[in-house]
């Protein structure tokens, strides 16, 4: 973006901050510094030159007021989950953190709609409408510890999202504080809309370069009564893949379809105690596969039809989560392969997307690049919406190649990703870390769309520097 | 927006225009003129100087580009069904029709998506996706004689879209001309895409002012096996949308949530001989709700379900449609309701949406400010989705009356849809005819963004001129 020249921070900026969110939710301090400069995106630390925690959109829209007319950068951070680098201070300046906008403001159950702040974890806003008989589906795989904001600014997914769609499918309202410091609503709290431009679907994944979001409406569904869940282990990764799009073609809509190579297994496992299925040594990978609904025969004909797809399809013996533990401790064993991953080497984390079909042609092209550059993948994912994270481990790369020939690789898979109807992000987002990339999936005539965008939201470029763009 | 001088045309744009789409597909006769000058909005008629019809988005860029250095309004046209006049060369120039581009170009069975160029009828792609076992759900009440284009332009719903979402929800990626000629693409085809801002859904509802759309990709899902259609008669309308709720907060999704006040009923029977259900003079409303799905054994639980809820909210004997002609009929009924009400009388369709919940109310105000206005309305639709088309009736009411007194009774009714959460246009978009209220519901922060916008898009504002901004 510009190249603009960002002014430092001064002892009278700090003291206005100061008399903004109070003496008690600012901080210079190294230490803290240092615990606000990293999200989970591989080690990076950026620490801002000083941390704000203002407590609602007032304040937020004078810091940024304060900011956008002192020329310093300002980078929301929320709960520092990301993927993507988009809460690190690149160019230091104000680490305005939202985790005093907490609220479950609202879960409307005449409505089916609720408000809610940006730093409300995404978990406890499921169980909340849950509680009440209602669903909010999206589910990242940080559930527990991700928040709403971080959601609607890299518009997650999760598992859930193959039956009941991400984070923009159901916000149908957003305040946001402008990066000049203007308060404003982006569209209305209705389910149907068709006046102006859509706002607020410019406003979901903008990785909050174009604003701070402060509430969100969200539109909720009936929670469904029951779940199955089943496991099914392959020989061969690729005929894994295969299987995923059979069942789609068979008019089936499983809530879940999620794939683990055997590696993301074994690394996994060691950190899941209470997972105590054998894998026999002959596997390459499991799915695993939910059905949901409110009916239980018509969830077991589901399953039936599933199993019988999978059987002709290469699948081995299909596994049935009979009780709660054992259903929890499949998807912990899911949830947990990134974690697991980190833990065994230094890696970095794609998150590659192509339609369903297209899934067998990735995998095994991400091999094959892997073998010519050298590196070991790992790769896992929500298959049945073509969403495949690609691990590259480090593992016995020398640093030079994992430094200057690994940027080729990476290049090289989001090209193919790209050559195959696909993009290159399909729910963590460009932030810091991909914005190498973006040159890939858009002409120069599209990216200067984006840029203009951006430009018309923030002029100055105060909001989020160094993010999606190069 | 801008109060640009446009440039009329010339010989010599005329020429250049001809050299572009051939001799075969430019005219300049009157009558066909007048005849591509109105779309179904009042008895509007604002003819473009010229009528060109290309072929593909190469000829499109190529108008496009001469327009925007020339300064010649363009305005794009659809199927000529609008309600919003989105479609009326207000400023004259170039009525650009998309007629040609009307092919399903791949319905890809193995992705579950579709790509399809604008000027497909909406039903023409339903039916043809429904061979092939798959569900595009969108379905305007015009569906059999709208276009994909207008859908999208309009982000257009329909009765599903209570259980199913508008077009928006399907739409993946879109081929665009940019009004400064040039050819992009939105997104990419895939279900999850958190890469850069989202220009798809930026361009989705934009009502053809940022940009030509030349080929839409779409997400289908499999084709629900059985449906179930019942009719439920109430005294009271405001007590038929109370009933509404309550369906929806016991958990249940009908995939239609139809909505019929007497008069609708008494001035559109007439036009449906085959609809053969005597209504009492008691019975102020109707309700239409259907349920679908795969099994037959649930959708019968839930009609029944349904029954209960209505019987215990004031609603008379429940009906079920048992034959396909039957079911035919009452859907006549429903879809023809706008169509007869413009041939009982001079009219004005207004399009409301608020939170579901707020109907009864929103209802009940709309009778109350036409009482002090001295105007009849006659409302019906889809009130699963809180969208009430108050179609405003001339009836007796006075040419000054009409002319003058009536915006005050329509912003009335605006400030109060507002007022209750919602806003002033569900399906049919601001056009020409609406955007004299855009203010009620947009600050003007907000409204700058919008023109922002449109200005980044169409420096020149050459696309589709006077609409959406005063």
């Amino acid at each position: 973006m510009k190249s603009l020249q960002y002014n430092k921070l001064n002892q009278d900026i700090r003291l206005k901050l100061e008399s903004i969110v109070g003496s008690n939710f600012i901080s210079t301090n190294a230490e803290t510094l240092k615990e606000y400069g990293h999200d989970e995106t591989e080690d990076f630390n950026f620490p801002p030159e000083v941390v704000v925690k203002p407590a609602n959109a007032d304040q937020i829209a004078a810091i940024l007021k304060l900011a956008n007319q002192e020329l310093i950068p300002v980078t929301p951070i929320g709960a520092q989950t990301g993927l993507c680098g988009g809460a690190l201070s690149i160019q230091g300046g104000i680490g305005l953190s939202l985790e005093r906008l907490n609220r479950i403001i609202e879960i409307d159950e005449k409505n089916l709609q609720a408000t809610v702040e940006p730093a409300v974890i995404t978990q406890v806003f499921h169980d909340s409408c849950k509680e009440k008989g209602l669903f909010y589906p999206p589910d990242p795989s940080s559930w527990g510890s991700c928040s709403i904001g971080g959601n609607l600014a890299y518009n997650s997914g999760g598992p859930k999202a193959v039956k009941y769609g991400v984070t923009k499918d159901y916000v149908l309202n957003l305040e946001v504080v402008t990066p000049t410091g203007e308060i404003i609503w982006t569209g209305a709290n209705v389910l149907k809309n068709s006046t102006g431009y859509n706002l607020t679907q410019l406003m979901v994944g903008s990785e909050g370069t174009l604003g701070i979001i402060t509430k969100a409406v969200f539109r909720l569904i009936p929670y469904p009564k029951h779940i199955l869940t089943m496991l099914v282990p392959f020989a061969s990764p690729e005929k894994a893949c295969e299987a995923v799009s059979e069942v789609f073609r068979a008019g089936l809509t499983p809530c879940a379809m999620e794939f683990m190579e055997r590696d993301a297994l074994d690394w996994t496992i060691p950190y899941v105690p209470d997972f105590n299925l054998p894998v026999a040594d002959h596997i390459g990978a499991h799915l695993l596969i939910e059905v949901d609904g409110n009916d239980m025969d018509v969830l077991y004909k589901e399953c039936e039809q599933i199993s019988v797809i999978m059987e002709a399809n290469a699948g081995e013996e299909v596994l049935f989560a009979d009780t709660a533990a054992q259903k929890e401790a499949l998807w912990k064993l899911r949830r947990r392969v990134g974690e697991a991953v980190k833990k065994h080497s230094i890696y970095k984390e794609e998150d590659t997307v192509v339609p369903r079909y297209e899934m067998p042609k990735l995998l095994k092209g991400v091999k094959e690049i892997g073998a010519r550059y050298g590196f070991q993948s790992v790769c896992y994912g929500h298959v049945g919406d073509g969403n495949l994270h690609v691990n590259i481990v480090k593992g016995e790369m020398s640093d030079t190649d994992w430094n200057e020939k690994l940027t080729d690789g990476i290049r090289e898979i989001f090209v193919l990703t790209k050559s195959l109807g696909g993009t290159i992000s399909g729910e963590h987002g460009i932030g810091y870390v991909q914005k190498g990339y973006l040159d890939i999936v858009f002409s120069e005539v599209e990216l200067n769309l984006l840029k203009g965008i951006k430009n018309l939201f923030d002029p100055n470029g105060i909001l989020n520097p160094e993010k999606i763009f190069v």
